[in-house]
């Protein structure tokens, strides 16, 4: 059975509203390895409105950013020699967002987002994501993550 | 007295979940011309968290996002002779947002956000925007705004 990767993200750091599965009102994204993509799938509530007909930018740039952090944690896992689900994910956090929006994203379907990483080194990784709505892409993201200070951890 | 740039966006383009005044579920960020700034505040909810103790920058992203397009109508409206509040505000969407993330945010207090026009024609604006929390700058962003386009407008 697959696991998502932020399901796997320990449990001191699984609160982000984007994707923690501590943060039951947000917006609960679930990636999952997918060959060498990384795939989710979101469905926007009706006010998650930009204009009327379409998608808020603000979100996008949210599940943008959420699902390359959980790119660059299974491009480590990888690395390290094991698939998502046998350890706990590790927790990557964001240096770069950088969203284009190719085109209005119309409300009302569910959005797809498929990631790659393009560089990746124990100091950071970059990830290309692209969002698509009936099967169109709209926006692309080139997104930096890097590996959760130490002070970020306050627990 | 000073009118939020959004507020003056029209009746049927004020549904953003970012800063729509039509939007009741969403954030309803206010951006108010200061002199050659614009300036929001913002408090974050203690469910927009990122990690424990840190704003989500998905929010950021999107905080930046909306107040950058307040800033491209606000400076339409001064290239064009009027202030905010003469006339509804024209209405800009986003064709790029790139966020750098500088250092993480601290939670728990209100987020300042101040924007400046980097460069304007007729065609897009690109406004810089620093977020600020407790007088530190913690992200920057630089969003690239394009009037609405008339293929947007479906009421």
């Amino acid at each position: 059975m697959r696991v998502a990767i932020q399901d796997r993200y320990p449990d001191d750091f699984a609160h982000c509203f984007g994707c923690g599965k501590h943060n039951t009102r947000g917006h609960l994204l679930k990636s999952y390895v997918d060959g060498d993509e990384v795939v989710a799938r979101f469905k926007p509530r009706e006010e998650h409105t930009a204009l009327p007909g379409f998608v808020y930018g603000g979100l996008i740039a949210s599940l943008i950013d959420c699902h390359a952090m959980a790119t660059a944690a299974a491009a480590a896992e990888r690395a390290a020699g094991r698939e998502i689900g046998e350890a706990p994910s590790p927790r990557f956090v964001t240096a770069a967002l950088n969203v284009a929006f190719l085109k209005p994203t119309p409300i009302g379907g569910e959005l797809v987002l498929r990631a790659r990483v393009a560089e990746r080194s124990e100091r950071k990784a970059v990830v290309e994501v692209e969002l698509s709505a009936n099967d169109v892409v709209t926006a692309r993201g080139n997104v930096v993550a890097v590996p959760m200070p130490a002070s970020m951890a306050r627990s």
